[in-house]
């Protein structure tokens, strides 16, 4: 099985809520290539709700944003033409986040998250997210997501 | 003390991983009037980090979200000048969530959320939302919350 996105993260610093893999109560989502688009399956927890049956908005964004982060970091390497465990490594935050409700997302479902990335300049790309549970799209988002530089120090 | 926005939700649906009084793994945030503005305090958990020392974009977005919500809800009692426990009840759910990170959020900060409505319309409000960390601006959304019609019943 080939390696996630979030699997090349500097293990110093997979703190992250949303994929961090040392975070012991956190998401840890995991991304990976299929074709042009990177896919993340997740399935929410009980206590994911925002109404009973239905899954929490703030879960979605968060979904949507560590996905699309780990989407547009993924791409720059493939547009470099280089595996993700090369350096110099690409890091990137997101500057916005844009999400739209189109319908309530059902709970006991697995959701599948579609990205792409739509845009790439060497300071930020622009990824394109939808969720769908089942067969139906039930969520859409934008991610600007900035580039750091390579000198660029975490704070702490 | 003052009753929060929150306080007055049916219990029933108080599930809401962001704001629901019976969600126990959840923010349960909670939101107040401060004259024209809606304030919400939340000091992020140590699992609330993106980096070392960074507080989790997913979360922000989650909290600007509720507390958009619970403003235009409240502003909307308000507009109609009676109390949030009158009948019929008035709920709302997000059509779009936009967040903008203006520069990273420290941890171990108590978070200051800011919301303003800037428009109201039957059918829709729109909700400004800052962030501070101390004085410091460090993020600001705003959320199109969509006005549900009395009748409508929920999933489940």
């Amino acid at each position: 099985m080939s390696k996630a996105f979030q699997d090349y993260y500097s293990p110093n610093h997979s703190v992250c809520f949303g994929c961090g893999d040392h975070n012991r109560l956190g998401l840890r989502i995991k991304s990976v290539w299929e074709g042009d688009a990177a896919v993340c399956r997740f399935t929410p927890k009980p206590e994911h709700t925002a109404f009973p049956g239905v899954v929490y908005g703030g879960l979605i964004a968060s979904l949507i944003d560590c996905h699309s982060i780990a989407t547009a970091i993924a791409a720059a390497y493939r547009a470099e033409n280089r595996d993700m465990d090369t350096m110099p490594p690409i890091m990137c935050v997101t500057g916005n986040l844009n999400v739209s409700f189109l319908k309530p997302t059902p709970m006991d479902t697995e959701l599948i998250l579609k990205a792409e990335v739509k845009e790439m300049t060497p300071k930020k790309m622009i990824v394109r997210c939808s969720v769908f549970a089942g067969n139906e799209e039930t969520a859409k988002g934008e991610v600007i997501a900035i580039r750091m530089p390579t000198n660029f120090n975490l704070p702490k």
